[in-house]
């Protein structure tokens, strides 16, 4: 594809991020088929970062893989009274296969808990069967009216956990341990800061006693979901049957929990660190570490450039690009575009005096460093650079984040933000755990985000909606 | 799940077979979703070993990931006719969506080809776009009739690779080096021997020109084909008008190739190695390699024996069986049923000369071997059976690959057999690619598996059903 101009941010937050996406070689609409993208090389290599270090946690704290079926049976989603009202306006259904009409029609998955449901009551019959921790890596199926690249697709990637466990308490434990894992690849692969919380009731899945989130802020001052984990507590034990002999010899239905991060991730790790060149990846989800482009004008030049700049890289592990008809200018810019965090220079000049120059992408400073130091440097300066986006993005969180002690402080903070023109906040404000409260954001278009696990705030207050005392502060903010 | 008797494979292959994917946590029938199955943790902890083989030597072959839609609208198919033609009776259509009937339908993929042709038609432009190197890792929906977990079901998973090229010659060189990469990986890490062919006209994927596969033999004689790799030519090209301007500036359609092996793997694994004890895993494609049970009667043996057990377990990465109310034996069995390469016993004896023995799960025999030596002689003996285990499978497809001379001998040989009481066998015969040819075999439910691409035997001949000349000998086989 050809390569365009990149809209500013302060210009259009939404074509920037659309021109960081294409440009960047990460996805593209597939006009053709609704609401659905391509993901390509560059997005498809990170992603592939991010599920190993995901599925290497799911791994460590116990979980094994499984595969269940794309198509659910229609009826399986009535089971649960919340679910399917939650899920039917968005459901694909197939209704037809191998040239017939179907008796009863499949739907394609939304998520995982009926089906997964169905096989838990075939596997579980005693508590000596629990707990059953099981992963997914599938692609999903929910049928959305706007959509946009990574954000919100009709079709995206995710993985998918779900857990039986034999007490309400365990559960509770898994899922708050799942939101851990969540925060710990956010902030540390990531380099996003997250704030992990309760979601309200409103705002909770569908089927679901509890749901609990980690929020991410973007650059426009807009919040993110980032990932759920949820307390179904024997809702979905009761729907699908799944009971087992407890310890005393009685029957008791399983205590259930969900979890689950998307390819959405990725639109976050693009809108909390991009610039307006293009793409800025945190090392640990940079697919190419460190690119060498070499600088030659004469042939004389070209063959020593050329050795030197493919011995050096070998040693440190950098690709080289030696692409011909491609000027240094072209070949920088094209990295640019991509995230690639360091680029290295290397012309006559710098290997008469023994140098290379290293360029950050993050900061775009460039300095010489002698070639002998580079192999042991590069993981320092690759590690600084992870830090230093982490800190930036905090940074750019509590700068943006501001108190309010009345719903009409909130209102004039949040009125005039757009996910187009930026300044957005994280409002805290003491608000109650009620629909009501809930509605009365969305006047302004605003959601209450998540009640935050931990107050970093003053304790307990007034809620500026309905009077009651509650226990801390909310957060609320505008939201992709 | 409770384990009971594995079925013989001289009583029921069939039977057996079945008894070993459910005995050995692989996968389960999903019998509420047509011809689909779970597929249970250690059928996909395999699948990722697998999966990291290939895509290894994928990437290693200049390949990159990328996603496309599973929604593929219903007319991209029309626009090839053979593709079409062969695809239409196999195909899962979305008609309704979002609550409302959608006004194109789209089907689920069936493999890829056309919406990938799509997107070749708006990233080529120029010979410089070229080749285009692309893999996909993604579930794959075919409304079979008949269908058995791993080898045929509704729902699978596998890769596909698509390609696009300048030129002929360079995309038979890619459809050749990709059958070499699945030879390989079938050969070198799934002990599994291969024939490499060329299929029939008749039996060629629908809209290549030519398709090339790899056939292994099961235990029972069968032929499983294991992967395939297609010469698109221009036809796609053509369907998706996928030109691009030639170095001499003229356009052309680009020729294409897609190739592709999938979860079937799985299948042809275990119907390569396993036995009438449960399955029998190659020990690259064991997620577990080596457990260790630590035997004990007294409560004073106990401490020690664990002590030592964990010891010499985390030295030689084994896992440690220490569950409680389970005796050694229960836990010999459970691990023999999931194909664990290794079993090593640590008793108090054992303990006091120094020793651990060490169970091979391919061969059966036991030998004790002093604690010391384990760490330095466990890879080695992996190693071994590794290539025990490839050596066996030659074996047996050596022994059972016969030459016919005509074809009420082809018949004699193989209209008995089936594929529950087993016998099969490799017919070499000279048979000419002509239809009529694939025709006769199927008198017998046999197939030509393919025109092998190395001629091992007698060079030409008359063909015996037409009398005409042909090169070499072709394989006939009855096959899954």
């Amino acid at each position: 594809m050809a390569e365009s101009p990149i809209t500013p941010r302060n210009q259009d937050f939404a074509g920037w991020y659309q021109d960081i996406v294409l440009q960047g070689d990460m996805a593209e609409p597939a006009e053709i088929v609704k609401g659905c993208m391509v993901i390509k090389a560059n997005g498809y290599a990170v992603w592939e970062l991010l599920q190993r270090e995901l599925d290497d946690r799911f791994k460590a704290t116990g979980h094994q893989n499984y595969y269940f079926p794309l198509l659910i049976p229609q009826s399986f989603l009535h089971k649960e009274a919340e679910h399917v009202e939650g899920f039917s306006p968005e459901l694909a259904v197939v209704t037809l296969a191998g040239g017939k009409q179907l008796e009863e029609p499949y739907v394609l998955r939304p998520t995982s808990e009926t089906i997964i449901g169905h096989f838990f009551a075939k596997w579980i019959k005693s508590w000596r069967d629990l707990p059953v921790l099981v992963n997914q890596w599938a692609n999903i199926i929910r049928w959305e009216l706007r959509t946009r690249m990574f954000l919100r697709t009709t079709e995206f990637l995710w993985q998918e956990g779900h857990t039986a466990h034999s007490n309400h308490e365990e559960a509770r434990e898994e899922v708050l341990r799942m939101l851990g894992v969540y925060a710990d690849v956010a902030e540390n692969v990531m380099a996003m800061p997250v704030i992990k919380g309760l979601k309200t009731q409103s705002e909770k899945f569908a089927g679901a006693l509890q749901s609990y989130s980690i929020e991410a802020m973007m650059q426009n001052g807009f919040a993110l979901q980032a990932g759920t984990s949820h307390d179904l507590g024997q809702n979905f034990g009761k729907a699908f049957d799944v009971q087992f002999q407890n310890s005393e010899g009685q029957l008791d239905y399983v205590w259930q929990t969900s979890w689950g991060v998307s390819t959405r991730l990725i639109g976050g790790l693009i809108m909390s660190h991009s610039d307006d060149k293009g793409l800025v990846l945190p090392p640990k989800l940079a697919p190419v570490k460190a690119v060498m482009v070499p600088i030659y004008r004469k042939d004389d030049e070209k063959a020593k450039v050329l050795e030197a700049a493919h011995r050096i890289a070998n040693d440190v592990g950098a690709k080289v690009d030696d692409r011909e008809g491609q000027t240094p200018g072209a070949k920088f810019f094209h990295w640019e575009r991509r995230g690639v965090p360091v680029v290295l220079e290397l012309g006559p000049r710098d290997l008469a005096a023994g140098n290379v120059v290293v360029k950050r992408r993050d900061t775009g400073t460039k300095e010489p460093m002698p070639q002998a130091e580079l192999a042991a440097k590069l993981p320092a300066l690759l590690g600084e650079m992870q830090q230093a986006m982490y800190d930036g993005a905090k940074q750019r969180l509590k700068a943006n984040t501001v108190l309010a002690n009345s719903i009409g402080e909130v209102e004039s903070i949040l009125k005039e933000v757009t996910a187009e023109k930026g300044g957005g906040k994280f409002v805290m404000a003491h608000v109650k755990d009620d629909p009501q409260c809930d509605q009365r954001m969305k006047d302004f278009k605003a959601t209450i985000r998540c009640i935050p696990l931990v107050d970093e705030y003053d304790g307990g207050g007034k809620c500026i909606v309905t009077g009651e005392q509650v226990d801390r502060r909310v957060v609320i903010a505008k939201a992709y």
